[in-house]
């Protein structure tokens, strides 16, 4: 059985080797730059631990995975126009470096992209990869639209919230472990319990970014923390401390998400926030997900070694230093 | 077999049965305008074509006749965007409607819906429309980036421009056309001559709509005539009466397209574009290649009824009035 590292660096190997076309420049430029930043390739990395965990052979999930991970990447793109986001990776977006055109178009194509990989899949299996695919990248879509709703809708409950980051987020880790366990011609039980398992570790990722996003140590989490606070973020935190303040702490959080100095607005809302416990509370619903996740994981009828290997990776993902 | 207008109706009830989810509403309801809006649907009409004379089931090419159609309709919503367009069939755009946000969105989750019908494509033949499918689309991107690059390239020659609208326009009629003959399990070559007869078919198509576009009865056309010119676009009459022009006519050119005045504006330059002959210029070219694809069209081994079919569709794309 290969190693973590071992895998990650096949997939980085793996991705030294993808070809974009030269022309037309101005289309496929784009791709190479948004494909070549790199980011961490955890769906690659979701995919061929789960195609190995089912004992199948990695060279069967390598389609799937690019198409993956080139679809996340799309989403990047597209997202980036919509939150009018100026930096990606610490590098300026597609977005703002060619223009909104540019970042429709050339993500438009890497999404074709990853469908040609997707369909080089053996044939045995395509039918089903492509099934999971379609549905993961309409559920993904469907994510990003509630996002941008709740930004506009007043009152978004937590249970709305954790609906939106399954869809916009825990699907396409799910999906990823899927691919890995169809790839691997796993049984369908192992399927939907590798998918339910990536859905819980999903949400509990995502609820982690939201928690670092305020509380990370910016040295380690490697992005400066305060910008969900900033940009008035509907967050589980945001919502948790709205559903916990009484009337005079609603107010002040009301004024301090309305400060026009950022500094002190991250501090005012810090502050209020510990004043409301919020980190301990985020911190129990990612071990209340992470521990649906090992629970899944626990009754599944696989050797301990590959519980190991999937729980090993997991916490890379949950347990992220803050 | 079916006359045309009886595969029409199958289409119009085809499509009158597609749903369209509901929530998140934001998500969908542009989804549900865009494709209510009808428009001609010509390439399910030219798959279900191909597929009926290739002695096809047509049943078989459905899944392929619906994902053309979507992926057609998802083209325009990001086309609409890219080219800041308000009103798409006499209506307003999704762009112009709900937003730029709405219009990227929305048009994703089609292409994916796109894809959701051709994987119900029949599995001997899945993943030769799958190839057929990610090609077309990534061609069709191609086409549009070129598009956009000579709007803002100085010198764009004729066969540069012919080769855009390959691009942009005719590889999906001449894949609708491929996708009904892979439907009907026609031979290979069967295959490439459909195709490349629709690859001719579609760029004289273009050609007329440019030629429309100046020169249409606008009762008959159903839009405004003039518009390229009013918009500076590079279409072949542009590309043709510069190639024409001598040193002082180019000179007229120019100012004519500088013109704020935009009645003026049409009629100077159609005066120039008379003085020049580029009507009857586009029409030789029009009937250039009509003519390689009735070539290709003779050439094949088809009973004269089928031929004369193909021809009687043919010619409803190409000679339209004017």
């Amino acid at each position: 059985m290969y190693s973590l590292e071992e895998l990650q660096s096949q997939i980085t190997e793996l991705f030294s080797r993808v070809q974009i076309p030269d022309y037309p420049e101005n289309l496929y430029q784009p791709i190479s730059y948004s494909m070549s930043q790199g980011g961490k390739r955890i769906r690659p990395l979701l995919a061929f631990l789960a195609c190995q965990v089912f004992d199948g052979k990695i060279s069967d999930v390598i389609p799937a995975s690019l198409g993956l991970e080139i679809f996340h990447n799309f989403t990047l793109l597209h997202d980036d126009i919509m939150d009018d986001a100026p930096i990606r990776r610490g590098i300026p977006t597609v977005y703002k470096k060619w223009g909104a055109n540019t970042a429709i178009l050339s993500g438009d194509t890497m999404f074709v992209i990853a469908y040609e990989h997707i369909t080089r899949s053996n044939p045995k299996i395509l039918k089903e990869i492509l099934e999971l695919f379609n549905r993961t990248a309409r559920e993904v879509c469907e994510g990003q639209q509630l996002d941008m709703d709740f930004e506009k809708q007043k009152n978004v409950t937590i249970g709305e919230y954790i609906e939106m980051i399954r869809l916009k987020t825990a699907v396409l880790i799910a999906g990823s472990l899927k691919s890995g366990a169809i790839s691997a011609s796993a049984s369908i039980e192992m399927q939907v319990a590798i998918y339910n398992f990536g859905i819980n570790i999903g949400i509990a990722f995502q609820l982690m970014d939201d928690l670092l996003d305020s509380y990370g140590d910016e040295k380690i989490f490697g992005k400066k923390t305060g910008n969900d606070i900033i940009t008035n973020k509907k967050t589980f935190l945001y919502l948790k401390a709205y559903e916990k303040a009484d009337f005079n702490v609603k107010k002040k959080l009301d004024a301090a998400f309305l400060l026009k100095d950022n500094n002190l607005k991250v501090k005012k809302v810090t502050s209020l926030f510990d004043n409301l416990n919020i980190k301990p509370e985020t911190e129990m619903i990612i071990d209340y997900y992470s521990n649906r996740a090992y629970q899944i994981l626990d009754s599944m009828n696989l050797e301990a070694n590959k519980k190991s290997i999937i729980m090993e990776l997991s916490q890379k993902l949950v347990r992220r230093n803050y």
